[in-house]
């Protein structure tokens, strides 16, 4: 049935989008429980903290000392988020991250401005300027990313066009400084995709772009990230950020607020149910969803968590069978 | 892409599956308040209560006074749910509810053993007599379900095989006494399925009885409810039951709870991005579901009623751009 991948590689952005946007002070000590526990479960990949001005993020303010409490997990890397040069930095400075070069557009010019500050060709120089930098301390740039790939709040739907265009660019502006460029995200950063426009948007850059590895970045603001994510799978996508038990937004405040990414037990849940192989222990992960609600103090929105796992059911059956 | 059909017939079961299972008393007044407004969104059939002893069921002693109290709005088909003759002579009794047969098998023999209490003998045997019943009354019989048609807690996953050894067995039930079934639910009662096996079995049964129109009866408790959706209207199945705000369980007590139909919202979000019609009002529907929540007194699962729709954002988009 279509083109599932064999394997799906998740990274957790729990840490990283859940505490920068929660409204109550979380304790550095209990940032660093959760961290842990997660680095236990199977997670390879972990983006933890982000490196920005606490006037911006004040619950970013204890970065360093998060990554430097934490305990580290053979075969896990953990890393960080960075906007500019003394970001990046930062994050070396903690000598506990591991580095890898990240340079994005964002498809709509509006969202840019509200989210960067910057106009498309501002953003464009200091893409440029990034690679130099990644060049010059030899640090490997990872992934391109494009931003509101599929829609903005503030733009509406964005066309195929221009994120086929978004792609050439940041293809261009590695070539020109001689880096290649291997892997792109689409990133559904206001949540404006569904399971066909996934479908379409990959076909389209995968047309162009045979050579690319793709990966998805997808909120879950409308309930849509999990059809999201499998409408990935089903056309090869095998690279997803996921958020443990959907950390990273307020749905419950009563506000039409943006949610997290898509919850990551509940992608395992889904991969382990229809034989893709993620590496990570479901029940495992499910303790540290429900860790989460407890870290932040209020409910979150995972499924799997609460719901439990299918594995454990069918073990229990086949206890009971042979009792 | 795919078989998407261009229309869908939505099935609101929120009322009886919510009110059922809500451990708060809710005062028959409430439970009309959100009926009424349902009626109101461009919902076509809506099941709002059962006729079941009130020792098995406490929410649902005044399921008359609440059929009496609703205010009936034109087009709206409003049903029942029951599972003798008792409980239809009740439905039949209010005068206001559209009386249409139901029929079903469960595919676990388990599960069947534990909600009634039957065996799939004595399971044979009811519905026999139920198809007679419908006859001798005139009443047309609109569906046949089968139960636990993806997996069971007590048995386990359920092979393709057996669904269709359901499906054959209700077929020649209803053709011993000169009675056509054209329409099937497949029900997935305990929250088994994912997209691949909703696209597995969906296949299955239409190869081999592809005169029957197929219709699913999809549970969220892992998450997986929106993408098994869309997994069915990939495969062109074209009717769905579905509970406003995810109303029908209670994750948010902490507790591995079963919830909800798949969100009727969300659901309709979906269809409207797709280009899928189905004659509902989302943002008036979202008001019904942050109704239900005030009506029950906790948080439920709908994601749209919280993230808000894309057709209030491109609306004020393209009034910003006029201005």
């Amino acid at each position: 049935m279509a083109d599932l991948p064999k394997k799906v590689s998740i990274k957790e952005e729990g840490p990283r989008e859940g505490f920068q946007i929660e409204k109550g002070p979380i304790t550095t000590a209990r940032k660093i429980e959760l961290i842990d526990a997660l680095s236990k479960t199977g997670i390879k990949h972990m983006q933890i903290v982000s490196f920005v001005s606490p006037k911006v993020v004040p619950n970013m303010i204890d970065a360093e000392e998060v990554v430097k409490g934490l305990t580290p997990q053979p075969g896990v890397s953990y890393t960080g988020l960075w906007f500019n040069d003394q970001g990046l930095d930062r994050a070396i400075a903690t000598g506990r991250l591991e580095i890898k070069g990240n340079i994005s557009m964002t498809a709509s010019a509006q969202f840019l401005k509200k989210n960067l500050n910057r106009t498309p060709e501002q953003q464009l120089a200091v893409t440029r300027g990034m690679i130099g930098t990644y060049k010059e301390r030899g640090i490997a740039i990872e992934r391109a990313t494009v931003m509101a790939a599929f829609g903005c709040n503030f733009e509406g739907d964005i066309p195929i066009s221009r994120v086929l265009e978004n792609v050439d660019r940041l293809r261009a502006l590695a070539a020109e400084q001689g880096v290649a460029l291997t892997r792109v995200s689409l990133a559904d950063t206001m949540a404006w995709a569904t399971p066909l426009s996934i479908k379409r948007l990959v076909g389209a850059v995968r047309e162009k772009h045979p050579d690319l590895e793709l990966e998805l970045h997808l909120h879950d603001t409308r309930g849509m990230g999990i059809a999201n994510a499998y409408a990935g799978m089903e056309m090869g996508v095998a690279r997803f950020d996921s958020s443990v038990a959907g950390l990273g937004g307020c749905p419950f405040a009563g506000h039409a607020g943006a949610a997290g990414n898509v919850c990551t037990e509940d992608l395992v849940f889904l991969c382990d149910e229809v034989g893709i192989e993620t590496g990570i222990d479901l029940a495992k992960l499910a303790e540290c969803g429900r860790l989460a609600e407890d870290v932040v103090g209020h409910p979150l929105p995972g499924s799997v968590m609460k719901g439990g796992t299918l594995r454990a059911l069918r073990q229990k059956i086949t206890e009971a069978a042979r009792a």
